[in-house]
């Protein structure tokens, strides 16, 4: 596959400093991706996004699927095309959403039938229909369908999932193999000829399963491998020790995705053992809440104490709003109802997200990650500053 | 006053092209002022304000004056700094809103004792109130506060209002002399020593009663003068022929404001009548309701029909949402729920309304100002258009 190919320019310790290729462009990692949902990330702009220098932005399938449906946005040209973004897309498989949105679901070996969160229409997602709608949308990057599960799980439940996901993975890559081989006679529009396609390695806390679950994805062969089924509820130290226990069994060549991390600090030890794109809600949902993420920890601009404070959220940031904007003034206008606290609450976030990847990116290339991360756990607290 | 100056450039029948000198920096008029209420223009930032070129934007003094305060905007350094924005700003006196929004409200001759829509707290706002709140509030230009009637209104019921509205306009004036004078014996922090302040001609649409009104309000002597009571839902002609009316009676050598108009027509039949200054809150609050306003009328972006449409809103249009969208992805981010909906919206529905301006503007300057209203009207319609 020519339009996707993964460069690793440096390495410290577990951590990779790289480049990934795709059909519409390149994306340096370790990388942080926005989520934008339904074609947009929510309360900002493509050209905040632009401004923000985001290198590859998040679609759902599960979301997109329902409305406005793949086959409108292949009419369209595809994804890119519809919703005006040149840069890189990747489109998650929806299995979490119909584990966390969707009515009545019913999962068997054949998919996930569900009733629509929306209007409450009937539904089967299987995952070769998964494929064939992210081949429609034109991501650059396609995820298989996965079985997600209720949390804490035990070792048997677990295993169960983990094992109909790879009996899953097989077929969505034999579909996508099948479709973009002649799409005509699959009945689907490929609008990117340049898709790559990820494979989840589930297994919940449990190593085994998890050495398990890499080896048959593996055996299936992707392009690149993603870490699913965690950031959902365990302890930051139980994820880092799957990640640690599961990312050095990935291929080095290929570039390693752990999906929905995370709070900052994740973000800083998940690199250090080897991950290389995220994906988390958190920056722009926390926005909408009116939570600021500094490096001291999550500011709540809300707060009373706020009302006269002329500084910039964070002194030391360079976003937009804390170039232009005080604490008192983004108070008002949260307090105040206005739109625009989301927009400015969320370009600073993201711009918090993203510039922390710009620093680690760099201090992999100094060799001064370690060093990095050190500074970053003796400011960084979860809990709120003020 | 040195900071505020106004400079008529040329004229095309009772049409003037002029120039707007402010404390805070130049317009050029006829101008349209995006309203911001609350300190902030709904569902843009301020930078896309300034990609729009917006060169003078409105706050709204009841809301400012209620939450945050304007006391703690004052301690924040005034309006402008308050809210990060440099260019001039225009404050409304909340006349208006203390009719249609707040509760029970009483008006007397000392003034209006309402309770506020936000908490029901009470209050008194003066003529001289108002004046000391927008002194601290530290616009570039100031109104009086005026008394609103429901509308339509007998003769008698409007001439009650707007002999009162004068007596208000002179305690105004007096007051904001006397501040100025000495604003430490008046106890008021005065954040912008180069404010104006404007009088307001009222009289609904009896034309002996404008008369009036205007010789009396000149003969208090204001840096301008404004039209209020109109755009309340009488007819246009019926607006129309009070401007044309009551515009040629107003100082020639100062700006003129049509307070609160309007349509697209209606900017281009004031500015025929002698119209400098307007301000709406229809491009906004259209937009956020998915009605997108083009040179053939108003666009309901949710209807159905758009849903595989590629083009843009209006082909012809300049602005970031018609260069960068279709109609299908802003109906769905419309119909999704998305905010980024109510941003591009009002992208598009400011840029016509400031686009259009310019093109009276240029029109005026190059003598084609009829041939420009001629034009208007033969392809734009009040009529949604699709």
């Amino acid at each position: 596959m020519d339009s996707f190919a993964f460069t690793i320019l440096g390495t410290q310790g577990a951590a990779r400093r790289g480049e990934l290729r795709t059909a519409h462009g390149m994306i340096q990692t370790p990388a942080f991706m926005p989520v934008g949902t339904r074609g947009a990330v929510k309360a900002v702009t493509h050209r905040d996004l632009l401004d923000l220098d985001a290198e590859i932005i998040l679609g759902n399938t599960y979301h997109l699927y329902l409305k406005p449906g793949d086959a409108a946005i292949a009419r369209l040209g595809g994804l890119h095309r519809f919703i005006g973004w040149d840069r890189p897309i990747l489109t998650d498989s929806g299995g979490y959403q119909i584990f966390s949105l969707a009515d009545r679901r019913t999962i068997s070996d054949r998919g996930a039938a569900f009733r629509s969160h929306l209007d409450g229409s009937l539904h089967l997602l299987t995952p070769e229909s998964v494929a064939d709608i992210q081949l429609q949308l034109g991501s650059d990057i396609a995820m298989v369908l996965d079985e997600c599960i209720a949390t804490p799980a035990d070792e048997a439940a677990t295993r169960i999932a983990m094992e109909r996901s790879i009996a899953w993975a097989r077929r969505a890559r034999d579909r996508w193999l099948q479709v973009r081989d002649d799409p005509q006679a699959a009945g689907v529009v490929v609008t990117n000829a340049g898709q790559a396609q990820f494979g989840i390695i589930q297994g919940g806390t449990h190593p085994a399963l998890r050495t398990e679950s890499v080896q048959a994805t593996r055996d299936i062969g992707f392009e690149a491998y993603a870490i699913g089924g965690l950031s959902v509820g365990e302890p930051p130290p139980v994820m880092y020790d799957v990640v640690a226990h599961t990312a050095p069994q990935l291929p080095e060549e290929a570039p390693r995705y752990l999906m929905g991390s995370g709070m900052p600090d994740d973000l800083i030890e998940c690199v250090a053992r080897g991950i290389d794109l995220f994906d988390c809600v958190l920056p722009t949902r926390n926005a909408r809440n009116g939570q600021l993420m500094t490096r001291y920890g999550p500011l709540s601009i809300k707060n009373a104490q706020f009302a006269d404070d002329s500084r910039p959220p964070d002194p030391e940031c360079g976003c937009y709003t804390c170039r232009r904007f005080s604490r008192a003034y983004l108070r008002h206008l949260f307090t105040a109802g206005e739109m625009t606290a989301a927009t400015l609450n969320s370009i600073h976030n993201l711009y918090f997200y993203l510039d922390t990847m710009r620093r680690i990116r760099e201090a992999l290339v100094f060799g001064s990650f370690d060093q990095l991360r050190q500074e970053f756990h003796q400011t960084f607290s979860r809990r709120p500053q003020h």
